[in-house]
C-alpha cells in the first residue's frame, strides 16, 4: 500500500512536471519562456567560470570578462561604451552575456557565430583586454592549478586556445534567466502581472516591437536597420552588420538586442545613448515604428518590459589558482 | 535504547568540538589559529558585500573595493601597484582585505585605525577610485533597491557615508580563512604537515620572522623598519609610519604584513618587487635578519608559508540593485 501511495504521487509529480514546463501549456505569444540551463559536463563549466572571471587573460591582468559581462550587474557594465586596457574607451555599448546563447550570432554586428567565437575576440582586441591568444595560453600552461584542470576536463596538459573559449563558452550557456514574471503569465499564471504590465504587452504587440523582440530571448533573432521612420542620430561610428556582409543594404543595421533583464543592462542601444527604459521606449516608437507614445503607453510598455527580469544566475565567485614559478607578470603600465 | 546511544553520540560530539576548537588544546606558538567568523547581523553584511562589488562607489562607474582587494585572488590584485581612476598607478601594493580585521591598524602606513576608517578611503582617493563621499552618498540614495536596504539595517533613508563605510567593514570582517594546514597542526593533528613544511616553521621560528611575523594572522601586530641590517633597494617613494606619526624614527617602517594566504597574495613587500615566495624570503633574511638561507632552507620556510593558506571566504556573487531615474551617469572618459 505505502509503495503503492507513493508511486501514485511520483506518477502526479511528473505530470505536473510537464504541466508546469511542456509546449503544450504555454501560451501561444511571440514570446517564449526561457528554459534553465542543462548543465551536461560541470567540470567545463567551473572551468569556464573561472576564465570568465581571470584577469591573466589580459595584458594587464586587472581585466576579466567579468568586468565588462558583470554577473552582477545584468551581465553588462552599464556604461555607454566599456573600458578597456590602458582606459581606452570602447567603440560600442557592451552587450549582455545573459541568454547570450539564445542570440543568432553575437556582437552588435553579429560578426561571430557562436559564443566560442566570441569568446576569443576581447582577448585579442588591442582596446579591449588587449593581450594576444598565444601569450594567453603561455600564461594558463604556466599555472599548474589550470593545467590540472585542463587534464580533467581535455585530457591533456597541452592547452590551446580553443579549450579555452570552448570552456567559457559552455560557462555561458547556463547564464539564463528563467522564471521571470512574464514567464510565469506564459505559462499560464494569470494573476501575475499587473493591468498595467498586460496592457503594456498587448501595446508592445500591437504596436510592432514584437516583430523585432520575440523568441525566447525577446530579440536576438534577426539583424535590423536602426532608424527605419527616421535615422538615428549619433556621434558612434559603428555601421553594423554591413562591417560583416559587405553588403550596402546593411549599414546601420544590428543585432536586436534582448529585452530579457533590460531593466538591468542600461544603457540601451549600440552607442549607450539612452539611459532610461522611458527614453529608449520613446525612441523606438518613433524612429522603428513612427509612433509616438504617450507619457501613459511609454509607462505601461516600461512596466511589462520590467516582468522580463528572470532569476539572477547564481554565481559563487570562483577561486583562481595561483600563477606559478615561471608564469610571465604582468606589466600594466608598460 | 537508541535515544540514549544518540545522547552519548551527541555528548561525544560537542566534547570533540571543545576539544577542536577550545583554547586548551592548541600548542603554546607564536601563530595562533584564525577563528571562524560570527557574523552577528547578517543584513549589514549583506548590504556590505553588495557595496563592496559596487562600482558605482567611484567616478568611472568601474571600481570597486573587489577590483584591487579580489576575492577570487586572495583579497588582493596580484599587481605591484594597482591601477586606479583613468588607468592611474598606484603609489603601494594594494594588501590583501583576508583576515585584515586581525590587524593593529589598516594600510601600509597604519594610517587608519580601523576597516571602517579604511573603507573611506579609496572612495574619495583620486587615484584609485576618484569620486567623493558626498557624490557617492548621492548614488546610493538615488538608488531604490540600496535606499530599501539601508532602511532595513539603519532604520533610516537618510544615508550617510558612515553607514556605507559600517557596512562595508562588516562584511569585511567576515572575511577570514580559518582551517589552514597550519591551523589544523596548531590543534593538534601531528600528521598534517610534511617534515620539510614543518622544518620550514622551524626554521622560520628559530631564525627569528617569528619576532614581527606573529598572532593568528602572522603579521599585522607591529610596525617595523623595512632593510633592519642592510638597507631596502626600491625606486618606490613611499615612506611608511613617518607620514603618520612625524617621527624619523618611523621613516621606512610599515605594517607588518599578515603571512595568512600569502601563496596567493604575490607579488609582495610595499612596493610588491618580490614576485616570488623564494626572492622575498631571501630577501627578508638578508635585510631584516642578516642571515643568507641556503636554497634548501629557503625551500623549507616558503613550503611552511603555503601551509598558511586557508578557506577562502565563500562569496555568492551579489546581484547589485539598478540605478533609479535620477542616478548620476558615470562619465568615466571625461
Amino acid at each position: 500500500m505505502r509503495i503503492t501511495t507513493i508511486s501514485t504521487l511520483v506518477l502526479a509529480g511528473s505530470v505536473l512536471f510537464t504541466g508546469a514546463l511542456g509546449a503544450s501549456s504555454v501560451r501561444n505569444e511571440p514570446i517564449q519562456p526561457i528554459e534553465p540551463a542543462e548543465v551536461t559536463d560541470p567540470a567545463k563549466v567551473q572551468l569556464g567560470k573561472k576564465l570568465f572571471f581571470e584577469p591573466r587573460l589580459s595584458r594587464s591582468g586587472f581585466i576579466s570578462c567579468n568586468s565588462c559581462h558583470n554577473l552582477s550587474r545584468g551581465g553588462s557594465d552599464n556604461l555607454r561604451t566599456s573600458i578597456g586596457h590602458n582606459w581606452q574607451e570602447g567603440p560600442i555599448n557592451s552587450p549582455t552575456v545573459l541568454n547570450s546563447s539564445l542570440n543568432l550570432a553575437q556582437f552588435w554586428d553579429g560578426r561571430a557565430e557562436t559564443l566560442q567565437e566570441q569568446a576569443g575576440g576581447p582577448i585579442e582586441n588591442p582596446m579591449e583586454m588587449a593581450f594576444t591568444h598565444e601569450l594567453a595560453v603561455e600564461v594558463l600552461a604556466s599555472i599548474p592549478g589550470y593545467v590540472e584542470l585542463f587534464v580533467d576536463v581535455y585530457g591533456t596538459d597541452q592547452i590551446d586556445i580553443d579549450m579555452v573559449t570552448e570552456a567559457i563558452a559552455a560557462f555561458e550557456e547556463t547564464l539564463v534567466t528563467p522564471n521571470s514574471r512574464f514567464d510565469y503569465w506564459l505559462r499560464g499564471d494569470d494573476d501575475v502581472l499587473t493591468a498595467e504590465e498586460l496592457a503594456g504587452y498587448q501595446l508592445f504587440k500591437s504596436s510592432g516591437c514584437v516583430a523585432c523582440h520575440n523568441g525566447p530571448n525577446a530579440g536576438g533573432t534577426s539583424f535590423q536597420r536602426m532608424g527605419v521612420v527616421e535615422p538615428y542620430q549619433t556621434d558612434n561610428p559603428a555601421e553594423g552588420r554591413v562591417a560583416v556582409t559587405g553588403k550596402d543594404a546593411d549599414r546601420f543595421s544590428f543585432k536586436v538586442p534582448s529585452l530579457r533583464n533590460v531593466e538591468l543592462t542600461y544603457p540601451y542601444f549600440h552607442d549607450g545613448a539612452a539611459d532610461t527604459l522611458e527614453e529608449a521606449v520613446d525612441i523606438m516608437g518613433r524612429l522603428q515604428l513612427g509612433r509616438v507614445y504617450t507619457e501613459e503607453e511609454t509607462a505601461q510598455i516600461v512596466a511589462f518590459l520590467k516582468t522580463l527580469t528572470g532569476e539572477q544566475p547564481r554565481i559563487q565567485l570562483p577561486i583562481l589558482p595561483p600563477s606559478g614559478p615561471t608564469t610571465p607578470r604582468p606589466q600594466p603600465f608598460d
